[in-house]
């Protein structure tokens, strides 16, 4: 059985933990800065309590860390991680911007970068995958167009904007993720669009609460990211992956079977699923698996902070895009990771 | 070209009129007892009007005689027509009750009967068509389920039940045609029930407007065939064939690929097609063309009298099962027909 | 917080006990015949280990007593439970028979059967559980058909058979109840239709495993069941009521969103859901979230033995239709609790 | 009953035919180049054949003017047809280039502009009409994004791509139209991505086959086209519409209401619509029936030459666009039109 170090016992350490017994570990040490919650945490899994951080990545019962504590706090907790050898967890975002992400690389190395499992679990959803999977088996040939739709059920309190780093880094980062994954090859432009349509405030604040961006493939493929920060009937998630062959769809799921068929209402089904650990649930529990696994293999991680990095440059790029109102061709020595 | 003597010239002779021509056919021939309907329909095709039926059948330029009058007059004109030695198409149902059909067919014979084409257009539904040939075809190896729900948008005029033959004569007579065509196989018992539950004046009127029917084939497959005279969402007409290797489906069509997502109403479709013309208008086309091919050909009509001989048999003790609360067994010589 | 006594360690229970946390219970003491897995249990939950049944039950920190033993021991386990006078939990069946779960009634009374939750989980299905109450509700007026489709993925083995207590006790007992919950009204006949049409074998040893059950409620509903022991594409489990205003469905939810569309596939859908613990492993936790909340309140409970009763006499009714091949016109003292 | 003088007899022609009878309306007279197919047209119709267009366009018996001809005789007709004072319907495209458009729109005059019918014949597809209407009705409140897709069956011959004025003024030209249409305010600005994915060989005549146009109208509202010149499963054809109260959605209709449940393919529907006489059929008689009333009550057409002008005006941003690697900025006389 593996134990895992657990660096935080908020919200996300608790659905984590979860899925840590799940997949057969267990939770060995726990730290948070509030000794409550850790204290809380560690009754429910039967772990003890570490006095700090390094302390918990250090004991001798865990086999594996992971950090699910603020934002603010992954680079400084990464490399401790890191010095320990032991395979690590991290939640997104690796760090608050791409200069912070590509200086955390440099400094540990990419090797030791592909070792950090960075949690974007959307990678994991059950219809995302199949989505992913299909386009690398050839179901639908070479790639022609790659269209990703993300929209919250609503928007983040006003007071948030200042301090997430803009629509693009802080909401998006999952979708430029996605398609990095999907397309497998470098871009080459990205040109973005955005509006503060929903609430005018938004824009007074320097960002935008709905936005579309087009990227270029190296190889041509066309790919488009629709983001909307309010969206009334739920959490539209869904991917579109059109080829040669054919098309590949993650709909949204619904939350049961049920329509009715009414005269007034002619085939009105069950909503989709309202936010994201209804939506996203299960893939926290898959992603969790994965590392469990890997970490025991002593593998690379199939998506890591070289990803988180790319991920960041790419909403970088978006981000400039914006402002400049016109398309970022992409150069340097970033695009070489994504060979 | 293939000219066609039209006896009758109402609402179904001119749907037939349009897909006599869309098939490279033409009408010749127009015979109907209001002589300004006949000169109506003639003047739009391009047809001669004829005095009587008979000598619309024996117009030289008639290489085919199709019967779109009332039900009637179905056995005489057909008797007629049969004479002729021409192919011949004529409306469901065949006669007026299953002791007429049987009286018709032994008066021409099992050969000749099997030469007139019986108008059961819903075999040529596109997706009623799909689930039947995939059948026979081992799509789903075995059957041993099929489940027929047809129900109507609206209950016909109360004074339409007494003449009416029943619902199981008059309504179902398609769905036990249906089931025959698909299942392949004798029927070896009936079981009906049925309430007047959307109106107690049928009821009075010794009719029932909700039914269901239950028939065993020889080989132990179960078929179900629910009927309503009532539906608030549109004309629903479905089938399910369910087998050993699956299941195949002819659901509902909508009347466009519309659907709204709101809070209210999340994931409201389109209305399903609403009355008869809208969602079988195309078979009745694919049925025309089909005869004309027969017909030219000299081949044996795909569904014909001996079809519609054995569905008002099934008609027959589904009524009698209704009234006398029993399985009907069904047994003797009108058996042979479906072997 | 509440205390539960959980009798049995085995799969079911240990489902139980994850919907005990998860609904801010607590378990407070267990017992199972091994030892073993009441240790196993007590473990991760915490519980203490108790040396029998009736000390489980008579621990002062349960506050409610769940049985989820094998089915023969249901009735024995029942009694002691009510003796303790604190709300009771059991898995369906509620006895091996009707004369049984008749007898069981009879010992306890009507009043005291009614506080006895019985594990019908299948009521608390999102999608079932809809059709349910937009019947209730009247969102299609009067109801006037009702269809149930339940296909097991696999059957069982063939071992099983003889003590099963034959299809219709065994497997169509949950459609049984369903029906009940969704009409609320008495039934007055059951006809029933059955083949061996899977595997012959299952015949010889007296039983079906396709079959078909047609109900008439007391007000004309006509409801249809069907049921079989194999489905190649994964658990079929639907319903749809209709009623004079409309329909309402509860269809099978798939796997995923996930739809491919190629030119040989043109819209293949991701599979539907496996089998049981996939499809009403949600309807389990809210079963055990109502009985919490039912049993800290001391309300009668929403499905009781009553409801156990009423469907193994639907079951035993259509188990005597099959054999006599005729209908059963359903009277006496059993039908008074359905009204 | 309305007379129509048809010029040209061609494909489009008899499908206009056709939709005329179906509106009551009649042919009065033919006229083409090609004698003998304007003869076959008129014998199928009761039409007289005129000896040129003018002849047809000048006969007292016809009341309005349809053109069905090719491309590039569109203006001269058009100004001819205009000069009778009689209502015309025009096929799209208006003219061969945008200047072109500009130029007849002068020569015209914006009322005469307005009193051309435009074919564009999409906004009365049943699904695409629905958004647009629910749109304009406020059912999803204030318009945020609109994504529309459009993508052809299979691409046209290599040969036609020279003289197609490429693709965005050749196939995006009618979602360009749609999205004005749906938008209801002036666009700001065009940005447009395309590659030769699909044949390289494209690329080298200067054209794209797989493109993506994003657009922002003056309020903020984001669009998105995305085409392609091939598209394996059929006519990809839909319109996505997100507001702050919700989406609209018309997606493929398909074939039939055909599914297969298979272990191999586990929900297979019938295919989408193959092209675009299956898709949009029905939206040519709902054009015709909408042109023939306008006419009968001399009202401005519902889409007319200014629209025509407006599309063609975008399609050539779009197209500079493209060639240019940046975003347009939309401005000048144009805008006025579209307010």
């Amino acid at each position: 059985m593996t134990g895992i170090a657990l660096v935080g016992a908020g919200r996300m350490a608790r659905v984590h933990a979860a899925s840590i017994a799940a997949a057969g570990a267990q939770v060995a040490t726990i730290y948070d800065p509030i000794e409550e919650a850790a204290c809380s945490l560690a009754r429910n899994t039967g772990a003890r309590v570490a006095a700090t951080a390094a302390e918990a990545m250090a004991d001798p019962a865990a086999d594996a860390i992971m950090i699910a504590t603020s934002s603010d706090t992954h680079v400084e907790l990464l490399l401790e991680a890191v010095r320990t050898g032991k395979p690590v967890l991290c939640e997104k975002p690796l760090a608050s911007s791409y200069e912070a992400s590509r200086k955390f690389v440099a400094a540990i190395g990419e090797a030791a970068a592909r070792k950090v499992f960075l949690g974007f679990n959307r990678r994991f959803d059950r219809g995302h995958a199949a989505v992913r999977e299909g386009v690398h088996a050839g179901r639908i040939g070479r790639l022609e167009q790659l269209t990703i739709t993300s929209r919250d059920p609503f928007p983040p309190p006003l007071e948030y904007i200042p301090r997430s780093g803009g629509l693009f880094r802080d909401m998006m980062i999952h979708d430029f993720d996605m398609a990095r994954s999907i397309v497998g090859k470098p871009m080459v432009s990205v040109t973005a669009h955005g509006s503060s349509i929903i609430d005018p405030e938004v824009g007074r604040l320097g960002d935008v609460d709905t936005a579309s961006v087009t990227m270029l493939a190296e190889d041509g493929t066309i790919v488009t990211i629709l983001n909307s920060r309010r969206c009334a009937f739920g959490f539209d998630q869904r991917i579109e992956a059109f080829g040669e062959k054919g098309m590949l769809l993650s709909d949204n799921p619904r939350q049961s079977g049920f329509t009715a068929f009414t005269r007034e209402a002619p085939g009105t089904a069950a909503p989709i699923l309202e936010f994201f650990m209804e939506r996203y649930g299960p893939s926290y529990t898959e992603e969790i698996r994965l590392f469990i696994d890997c970490a025991r293999e002593g593998r690379d991680m199939p998506v890591n902070a070289i990803d988180g990095l790319m991920a960041a440059y790419l909403a970088e790029a978006a981000t400039t895009s914006l402002a400049q109102g016109k398309t970022i061709i992409l150069t340097g020595p970033d695009q070489e990771f994504s060979k």
